[in-house]
């Protein structure tokens, strides 16, 4: 039997162990597998592109589970009553190929990439860090906000948004949860005295929504939306001012931030800090750039940290998706009632 | 919600529909597809190797429908008492990236095989075959014998496998269903006097289970068991006798049989044949070859026909695979409970 996980079981989950625990709890486990970088298998994603949207298989593997996630991305379905993106993944064991755990991951997406964020700004961001600015206040919003909290302990955030609307909706969901939230009209104003900087934008443009003159030193950004060839956030003299890290090179280079400096402009990836092999941030006063656009290590993890947290609860359930006939050569006697013997 | 077909549903639709009709009815969908062949957006299949064997991802899509296959092959899989092979599959619509449709396709892949084998030699075989040879009698045996009974009238069968045993289960598992079988000493004996060969066997090597000698005028050869790099069925002389069929060339040059001649052997993509733009069997004495390695329109027709054919009935079951909150932009407050006002 393969174990099911569905989106009602994920928001049972969350509501059990608390949306903030979980991240600092997955951002361990994502951490855990950074510093494995080299035992697994990465390949590219596999992308069919239409002029509705994309879907995409991504598929990651170590010695001993197979993971894969389907998402898709479609930028016209708000306007059309849908999901810009869902995505569900599933575990197989290596030894055996069984697919052994199949979830919903638009929940899970959610909370691994700010748990992503959090854990890489653990790393990189000053450690006195007090004050974030978010700029966008989307779908990713509030979990990068609890995340930073979970892990960093930031508690003083500085919001912008060019839809009211949003805004609106991120201070009425974390206004009971002990946050002090400043309200700003414009990114500049959301910068100002800012720690950590996180643009987390929807808009599919190579877009500016952070400006060279909002960055000072001593910041570290976490650029997020940023994520496809032809979406980007930061202003390219901003990634001249520090250094830069990435999850994949090969993949950041085509969706990330650094698609507008050229192909030879150095980054770290970030494994490589947590492994001793490359420095993180080395004066108080650097600027450090994460600029992430999700990778499938961390999908691996999250599915990995679920499966692990649900095992034996009720928020997983079979489903009867592998045939296992007790003659491995007699599939037909397995799936084909006999003849009746008249 | 997402529909959820698994492997005792699938049991039960084939005790309903019965596997002949089934597969009758999915030979005619697989042929509809590949005559619309040039409307599918065809792309390798994304492999990731280990040495316990293979898992693989395999996506198609059309205008309206994206399809993917997971499928493993694990060779020590039956040793250790697990199946060689699992999969499953997975329909989303492309006009706004929702999966739609999650099914179990162990069976349905030997479904789907056989209905395959036996459209193709609808139009390839003499249409006065009456007498198969079997040279293989394992997992798809069965399907294959009722598909070209369904499909093709064929009730004379003869039969052998290196394995006693297996060819023992296929008796016993046809016995009861009306066919005519002669169980044989060696490959060489079950194509004498037979009109098509179908050769389905397991073992990885690059193996002649089918000799140059057995093969007379007129035969349609059905190659099902060469699909992988290094593991071929027949006589590659074989080949030089008669035209050469194949579902998609640049894949079936990796895995089929003519990945044991040179890159530039002419061969025939089959819906070539039904699109009128190439000649399949153009003369009584013939030899007409199917290198069939298995493509991933046939999946895509497959789950399309499945999904069609359960639509209604109590053989699909709703999964919560989407999450879809009522404002786009409110994923945490759809995921996360509020916090009670005190």
């Amino acid at each position: 039997m393969t174990a099911f996980v569905g989106v009602s079981d994920t928001v049972r989950w969350i509501g059990r162990r608390g949306a903030e625990t979980i991240m600092a709890e997955m951002a361990d486990t994502i951490e855990d597998d950074f510093r494995r970088w080299r035992s697994f298998d990465k390949t590219h994603r596999m992308a069919s592109h239409t002029p509705f949207g994309v879907i995409e298989l991504m598929p990651i593997s170590d010695a001993e589970l197979y993971a894969f996630k389907y998402v898709n991305g479609h930028p016209f379905n708000p306007a059309r009553g849908f999901q810009t993106v869902t995505a569900f993944g599933v575990l197989a064991d290596v030894h055996n190929g069984y697919p052994v755990f199949l979830a919903e991951m638009t929940l899970l997406t959610a909370l691994r990439t700010a748990a992503t964020s959090a854990m890489v700004a653990r790393h990189l961001a000053r450690s006195d860090s007090q004050v974030m600015a978010m700029i966008g206040a989307g779908s990713q919003a509030e979990f990068q906000a609890l995340a930073f909290r979970a892990v960093m302990g930031i508690t003083r955030l500085r919001v912008f948004d060019v839809d009211r609307m949003a805004t609106a909706k991120f201070v009425r969901n974390l206004a009971a949860r002990g946050f002090d939230i400043t309200v700003c009209d414009t990114a500049s104003e959301a910068a100002a005295g800012a720690d950590i900087v996180t643009t987390c934008t929807a808009d599919k443009a190579i877009a500016q929504v952070l400006k060279d003159a909002d960055v000072v030193p001593g910041m570290h950004i976490n650029t997020i939306g940023g994520d496809c060839p032809g979406k980007t956030e930061l202003d390219p003299l901003i990634l001249e001012r520090g250094p830069v890290f990435v999850e994949y090179a090969p993949q950041t280079r085509i969706e990330g931030e650094i698609q507008n400096v050229p192909a030879d402009f150095p980054v770290t990836e970030f494994w490589e800090v947590l492994a001793g092999l490359a420095p993180g941030r080395t004066a108080v006063e650097q600027i450090t750039v994460f600029d992430s656009v999700g990778f499938a290590i961390e999908d691996f993890s999250a599915l990995r940290h679920l499966r692990s947290d649900v095992a034996g609860t009720d928020l997983a359930h079979d489903i009867d998706l592998i045939a296992a006939p007790d003659d491995p050569k007699d599939l037909f006697g397995f799936a084909v009632s006999p003849v009746p013997v008249s």
